[in-house]
């Protein structure tokens, strides 16, 4: 039996949450660790410090040479390091060179990227284009491609050669969560959601079909369906992620379009509960996704220490 | 000198305040009384029976035989009676003819609107079909109109022939509430929001620009712009208004072109602030409001009254 040896600790830190990954050079998992340490709970160096100790201090002790990397928030101003953006087009080779290091330590930081064309608003990322090279990694035929993560911030991303060139955030499931608990919506739902693709697609089509009535004006309707009993108050959650997914997919999918991408792949990544519902909608507009990967960070922080030279085989 | 008689006590009885108004025969506000009884604070009839004391008891006392009624959330099913609504096409004589009064009392509750055309999700109104009767009782010419009130639910209305034809609600209001206080967007913005008419611009300018990019990728802009310092955080719930404000218009004006209004009057019926930046946020849209309207409730109280015949005069 050969025993994979271990090339790299890579570290998935975000706001509210990280998982530590101890990782082979064939890109493999071979042990995990996940913590509540996200990188908005911690305050000051010795904070960071300690909640990598935590998460990785076992592995570093074992394996005293392996190099160490972090991407997502814990590199944002709010975060351990405020390493700078990288501006679009980013690529493996351009987010290697932006790594940084907090003081006093052997960590490196992936940066996150910047999208501004001087004309739209600005976007950005961070973690989301270490999961994109990833995917980049193990699938070829993504170098031009449009890749979507499903999330709290969704990002839909433009890939072509190999390198991130534009890309725009919807932040459909924060939408969810705050209309849910703090708005009226949220007063006539049911504390448990049952899974209703039903009441699901009936939001995506509601999106699909008249999103141009506008989303402030169509929202109001999670009430109005509810009050007059049109729909079962168990089935309005669903109704509602159906509609905040649908008027993703409506502008994400013209976006799409707009850029020439549409004879492109589309792929989704992300959490498989997640991606299932983004395909279950992508397949209502008739628009489905060809790929669909689970977690590629651990794959995206491989490629990116290859890339940095950090791991020479 | 001739003293104005009181003609009805009139309430306009929201879900978190109440407005009690003396009426003169001339639609003259003789008194006013606010209170912060509204009808979601309230439970069981006594609580309403001694909020409608507290606030009508006086002017009850002065003038017995006065009639005395109310719109608004009192008379939803968390209010003090549900009053069935009132289908679309809805006009006075409509509405007077659906006034219902709780048990034991003199106090006839205005019902609300349902529009429900079977087509497309229903929607409701509670207390600004009131207001729009009020609109139409010294306005003629909106008879065949379209009468916007902005706020919390924002509706736009479709007049024809003086009754409520169709109208959608935007949650406008809310949605900016909910955002400020509660998402990610929220934080960067400072406690103080000073007037920004600049930055409320550019917000209304990107939904009317390029809102085909979808409200919930825009949204994220609110914070992107301020995380590149490309707009001060001071300026960010501004332009956050402004956003969704213009996403409001930009659906609110292809409903009533698509509803064959563009000819029509447009009328904005509301708080004067209010209304101030709706008419900045259509100038910005090349299709400025005709009229623009302050409280109204108190004229459509009266000419409900009339309608009903509890006055004769």
């Amino acid at each position: 039996m050969v025993t994979r040896q271990p090339a790299l600790v890579g570290i998935d830190w975000g706001s509210t949450s990280l998982r530590a990954y101890l990782i082979s050079a064939d890109g493999a998992v071979l042990e995990e660790h996940a913590a509540a340490k996200g990188a908005s709970t911690l305050q000051g160096h010795s904070a960071f410090v300690a909640a990598l100790q935590e998460v990785a201090g076992a592995w570093r002790e074992q394996h005293a040479t392996l190099p160490l990397q972090a991407c997502g928030m814990v590199g944002s101003q709010h975060g351990w390091l405020d390493v700078p953006y990288v501006r679009c087009p980013a690529g493996a080779a351009d987010l290697a060179a932006g790594l940084r290091q907090p003081d006093d330590t052997n960590l490196r930081i992936v940066p996150g990227v910047l999208c501004d064309d001087g004309k739209l608003p600005p976007d950005v990322m961070r973690g989301e284009e270490t999961q994109i090279v990833g995917a980049l990694a193990h699938h070829a035929e993504l170098a031009d491609s449009c890749v979507v993560l499903p999330g709290t911030h969704s990002k839909w991303t433009h890939v072509a050669q190999g390198r991130i060139v534009r890309f725009a955030t919807h932040m459909t499931g924060e939408l969810y969560a705050v209309l849910r608990q703090h708005s009226v919506l949220g007063r006539l739902m049911t504390p448990e959601v049952p899974t209703d693709a039903d009441a699901f697609l009936r939001g995506v089509g509601a999106a699909r079909d008249h999103g141009n009535l506008g989303l402030p004006h169509q929202l109001f309707a999670v009430r109005s369906l509810g009050v007059t009993g049109q729909l079962p108050h168990a089935a309005l959650a669903e109704y509602l992620s159906g509609l905040l997914i649908g008027h993703e997919l409506r502008a994400g999918l013209s976006w799409r379009t707009g850029h020439a991408l549409a004879n492109k792949p589309l792929a989704l990544v992300g959490a498989p509960q997640l991606c299932d519902r983004y395909q279950l909608a992508l397949c209502h507009f008739g628009q489905p996704a060809d790929l669909v990967l689970d977690n590629t960070a651990p794959a995206g922080l491989l490629a990116l220490a290859r890339a940095a030279q950090l791991i020479s085989y």
